[in-house]
Parts: C-alpha cells; sequence; structure tokens
C-alpha cells in the first residue's frame, strides 16, 4: 500500500533565502506517475524544546518564558527553547537555550522525542526533552533581540490552559502532549 | 511587565511569494526603543484540523489519514484537515476537509480552540475541532494532488505513539493535547 503514496522527487531548485531560513521549490511525480507536481519547502535548522520541571513547595511547576511573537504580533507563554547552534547536539541546544534563557540549569534531561514541525512544507525537526534536577544559576544569558520575562507555572495550569492566551504557541501543544505521554501524566 | 516585552512594528514589506504561502520583512523596535530589529514572517491561510472519533466494536478510534509530505519527505498518519477556503467558517473547513478526505460526515462538530503553528515566524492560525456521531458517505473526494488512504485506528493507540512514526506530525501532537484536555481524557 505505502508505496501507492510515496512521491519521487525529480529535481528542486533554491528560491528563496533569509536569516531565518531557505526555500526550494521540489518537483515530483505522483505515486500513480500519471501527475506532476511543484511543492514549495522550507528549510530551517533543527529546533529544540525544553520542559523545565521545578519542584516548588506548591507542588510541581514548569518554568517557562513569556515574549513576544513577531509572526502572530503578540506575547506568548512558552517551554523555553530555540535553533541549534553548528555542530551542536539536540540534548546540548535544548541545556543552552534552558540555562540562557531562563537562568536555570538541569542535572537531568530526558529525551521526549522529535516531531516535525509541519511535514508539508518544512523539512526540519522539533526535538522535546524533559528537564529535571534544576538549578539556579546567576542570570539570563539573552541575545540581543530577546526580552523575555521568566515565570514559574504549576504543571496542571499550564496542562489545562494550553489553547488560551498567553498559551498560543501550538508546538508548546505538542510537547504537552509528550509530556503527558511519556511522563506520567497520562 | 507586559509592555516591556512588547515590539513596536515600524514598516513591513513583501519579500516572497507562492501559492502556498508569502512572506513580509517586519521592521520593529524594541520594548526599551534601544533597538531595532527586521523580522521574517510567513503569511499564510488559516488551517483545521479536525479529530473524527468513531465508535467501533473494539471501542474509540480515531478516523485517521495516511499521505506522502513533501517537506519531510515521508509518510505521515494524521487527523483529516486542510486551509480554509475563501469565505469558509472554520467549522465548515474542519467539516469539508473531514468529508473530502476520509468519506465520512459528522453530526457533532465541538470546537477545541485554536493555536499559531509558529508564532515566531508565522502569522496564521490552526484551528482544532472534535467530530463526533460520524456517517460513512459514499466516496472520498480528493484534490489532484492528494493520494491519501484512510486507517481507523484505536485511540489509545495514537496518543501512546505521538511522536514516534508514522505519528510524525508536530501539530497533530498539538491537536492530541487539546483532545486529551478537552475531550474528557486528561
Amino acid at each position: 500500500m505505502e508505496n501507492q503514496l510515496e512521491w519521487k522527487e525529480d529535481a528542486r531548485r533554491d528560491v528563496f533565502k533569509c536569516r531565518v531560513f531557505s526555500i526550494h521549490e521540489s518537483v515530483c511525480r505522483s505515486p500513480d506517475e500519471k501527475d506532476t507536481g511543484v511543492f514549495v519547502v522550507i528549510d530551517s535548522t533543527d529546533w529544540a524544546i525544553v520542559l523545565p520541571v521545578l519542584e516548588t513547595e506548591r507542588g510541581k511547576a514548569f518554568v517557562m518564558v513569556r515574549q513576544w511573537r513577531h509572526g502572530s504580533q503578540e506575547l506568548s507563554l512558552e517551554f523555553p527553547g530555540g535553533v541549534f547552534e553548528d555542530g551542536e547536539s539536540s540534548a546540548s541546544a535544548a541545556l543552552r537555550e534552558l540555562e540562557e534563557e531562563t537562568a536555570y540549569t538541569a542535572k537531568k534531561i530526558t529525551y521526549l522525542g522529535k516531531m516535525s514541525p509541519n511535514p508539508a512544507i518544512m523539512s526540519n525537526h522539533t526535538h522535546f526533552f524533559l528537564a529535571e534536577d534544576l538549578k539556579k544559576l546567576p542570570a539570563q544569558h539573552l541575545d540581543k533581540d530577546e526580552y523575555m520575562d521568566v515565570e514559574i507555572v504549576p504543571i496542571d495550569e499550564v496542562l489545562n490552559n494550553m489553547g488560551e492566551p498567553p498559551y498560543i504557541h501550538a508546538l508548546m501543544g505538542t510537547a504537552a502532549a509528550l509530556f503527558m505521554q511519556k511522563g506520567g501524566y497520562f
């Protein structure tokens, strides 16, 4: 059955490039070879998203960051994360982003899986991690264009409100699903 | 606190356009007005994703579609969905995509919420729906470049395997999180 669904790529051409991603067109033959299609694909570095679980006097909480998002033009409360740097492993990227954005480090990092942010139009992957046994660092280390507040939010509050502002970022919903599935909450 | 995080847009310019989306650059002032940044934003039509729950002899199952995804170059097993057509409401888009892709219709459609697929670089939203009380239609109505198989998969199998192939699409993970949260499964 599966080879009745697979397209074959005959050619690709670059059509756009900017600092964050590039775009190519993929010229493909349909599974039954009756058809040809041109599909636009966004190529970007992989990203890591890390769910930092902090033990507090009131129970377990996530360490989250609130920041302005230029695509949707609104504030978003999210798990920390960001794009891989050159030569960096996914776990190293997750730990570095955690430390830079939240001023916490983690003694324990657990891989929860990777998914395609949008396999229809994007070729990269998002890698998800659980961070536990957290320890406070002196300060955030933000990039020049990063302005973000750190917030400690009870786990149930985050999971119950995913999809309501300020929990607007769909990939944080994906992270929540993997956490519920693999983190013992489902 | 919040106005210490909000950027102000001073200008925008179009930089790319194709059949599926267009791209603009947004020139912004930082919250403290000390900095200027240029951010690239992808503009696309909103999408609907619909979780169709079918009552079977073995319990509840999702009606899903398996298809080739040109971005990640692999097969993906997903909830049905697609982009809004002109003038269409989100619920109408969800029901139409359900009918066209799976050959099932639903007497009951429940809105689960909307999220931004990537608020950092995309301006559109993904709208999530639960479809229940399903009824079989004679046939799929696929677009010329759509080749997809319909599969009936037990709910637990989908939720437990999200993040493992063929459950590779992150927005289906988001849908799973909203289902667990609002569908009585969390």
